[in-house]
């Protein structure tokens, strides 16, 4: 294998399969794709930073769907945030975007507000409490859509990109995760530095415990599973990948999230092992609270994770300086984005243009307020 | 201007820019969608033959979307026929679509029916009866969504093939096209060859009465003309025309239907007059019982139609063969994907491939009952 990985770009896990799917890819066309969706777990006092206030994070995946398609936001004033200010990652899946051309559509998994954008209805609705054992509804509709949808986006574009914008996801996941015995423990990270481990594990354990699952229960039905106690981003996205990647490679965008979507691809076609990987940040890697490395070993090393070097420790912005404190650290596909966005541009796009352009955009948003 | 028009297709309307635009997109590639909708008009007994029953050219669309999907219909049994088993003008689509490889999106401009594919959804319901004077919902929505829509296709795509599957859309497009003062007299198509002019003409004006709206007075809002007496396709088609039309050429796919789409672009944005065509075929245009031509006339030469002279008279199959003999004509974008995968093909694609490839589909879905 003589394919050469840039300085911009990282591997972990099966370093030969991540290789071989970034040259198939390297210099073609790309598609990215962002499925948004709410969980009401997210309202959960302290469960989620994936928005200003608990009420706040049902916004955050229609107002980053709009943020893509619009640059601007319509469904609520201003962008999503974390507590502090921290712009949504969105930024930098825009600056992707934008540099690399790769178009983008939205997929609407389950939304309580409506995105004001045209977006690919799934048959999803709103997920419940995990805490109920029931939280998601229309499971098989969503992943057969799915399916389809991946077939059809398979057939235009020599790669796809799936990601997510749903809070309280990783919270959804380890649920997920648990119930098929992929994690024994809690590994997933937070959008907040002080990842709320503790609570995070109690909502998980009262799901199972409410959905009479024991884990490991689920082994061999990540349907039933995120039925269950999973978020209705889940089935559309096992459901995409399934479609697309006995055609083309498929980059799984997120973080620990998307855990639970590659844990459930595996479970259902693992002959599918060798034509995706997942496309995350090294602040998402490199994070201490949490251990993506750890959940790529459990799952399967033959999933790599490749993640964009992109550094903001140089930047002049306090609210981007932040995502190298442990803010943020993945979400809205900035990662996926960015892995295909270097891989379409066969390595012409830098993690520093990324950064660059971020800086633009967040100027753009923020206005004077941020002039540096 | 060099460019050779192959027999495969011919043109009415200004012929200069019918051959600019073809030959900016020959050999390019091109996406195609098609907006399915339903309004409760096509119910009303005797006025549409789009559908076995009178209830039943609600699942038109629905099953239309399905098969252009799938290959199949999920929503009812069978595929949707016009009274007598004469086949879905689908089956020329998705010909159109397999010899070129032009992908498909499905729009839900407002169904009824939810179709079982995953679609675009512009925030549209199904039509009333435009009897009402209300008939439909959520136009400006609609439209802007279509905006986007267009957009966000031309971005990846160098041409785009919009269409509809509507059924009762001829006599909407006549009340929307009477209330705008584009046509004085009854023009519109019928998929029937006994075309049922005068129900149609009574239903129009019972419309225009009913929303207290003279010939001509919605001359300048073609989406006010809509919300009164059009349906659910309409804004969302003018939408994508008027996103995409500002940067790549579009193939409006339909028959007099889509008169009503061009006559509200024009509207709207008349500078975008030399970047879309009409995109129908030789049944519609040679229909004796209707006259597009002079529709095109009415509305302007410079929106020119490109049709495809697609000939079934030596088809083994009667339900083809009865396209000759003035039914279907058009639908489901027939036209404007054949003139699509012409164009995208840089015409090695003739209709002679075309014929061929709908007997094969024919046969596929009949089965050995239609063995010649």
């Amino acid at each position: 294998m003589d394919f050469e990985l840039p300085p911009s770009l990282g591997i972990y896990g099966n370093e030969t399969i991540a290789k071989d799917i970034l040259s198939r890819i390297w210099g073609k066309r790309g598609v990215f794709t962002c499925t948004v969706a709410n969980t009401r777990t997210s309202t959960i006092p302290g469960l989620s930073d994936a928005g200003d206030t608990p009420e706040l994070t049902m916004f955050t995946g229609p107002a980053d769907a709009e943020l893509l398609i619009n640059g601007r936001v319509s469904c609520m004033k201003g962008i999503p945030i974390n507590p502090g200010g921290i712009p949504t990652p969105a930024t930098l899946t825009m600056a992707a975007l934008q540099l690399s051309g790769m178009p983008c559509f939205i997929v609407n998994g389950g939304c309580s507000i409506v995105p004001y954008v045209p977006y690919f209805d799934m048959g999803g609705e709103c997920g419940d409490f995990i805490t109920t054992g029931k939280a998601v509804k229309n499971v098989r509709t969503e992943f057969e859509k799915g399916v389809m949808l991946g077939r059809m986006l398979a057939k235009a574009n020599d790669f796809v990109v799936i990601s997510e914008s749903c809070a309280g996801g990783t919270t959804t996941a380890l649920a997920v995760m648990t119930a098929m015995g992929v994690v024994k423990e809690n590994l997933v990270s937070s959008s907040s530095p002080n990842n709320p481990k503790e609570l995070k594990t109690k909502v998980v354990n009262e799901a199972l415990a409410a959905a009479g699952i024991k884990p490991g229960d689920m082994k061999d039905d990540p349907l039933g599973a995120i039925e269950c106690v999973g978020d209705p981003m889940m089935p559309a996205n096992i459901g995409i990948v399934c479609g697309a990647a006995p055609h083309v490679p498929v980059i799984v965008g997120g973080g620990t999230q998307m855990g639970a979507v590659i844990a459930g691809v595996m479970a259902l076609h693992p002959e599918l092992k060798g034509n995706f990987l997942q496309g995350t940040t090294r602040w998402l890697m490199d994070d201490a609270n949490s251990s993506m490395r750890r959940i790529v070993d459990s799952i399967t090393p033959d999933v790599p994770s490749v993640y964009v070097n992109v550094d903001y420790s140089g930047s002049p912005y306090e609210g981007l300086q932040a995502y190298e404190w442990g803010f943020i650290k993945e979400g809205v596909g900035c990662g996926g984005s960015s892995v295909g966005a270097i891989a379409m541009s066969a390595g012409r796009i830098t993690a520093a243009d990324l950064k660059d352009r971020v800086e633009e955009i967040y100027r753009g948003i923020m206005g004077e307020a941020v002039a540096p």
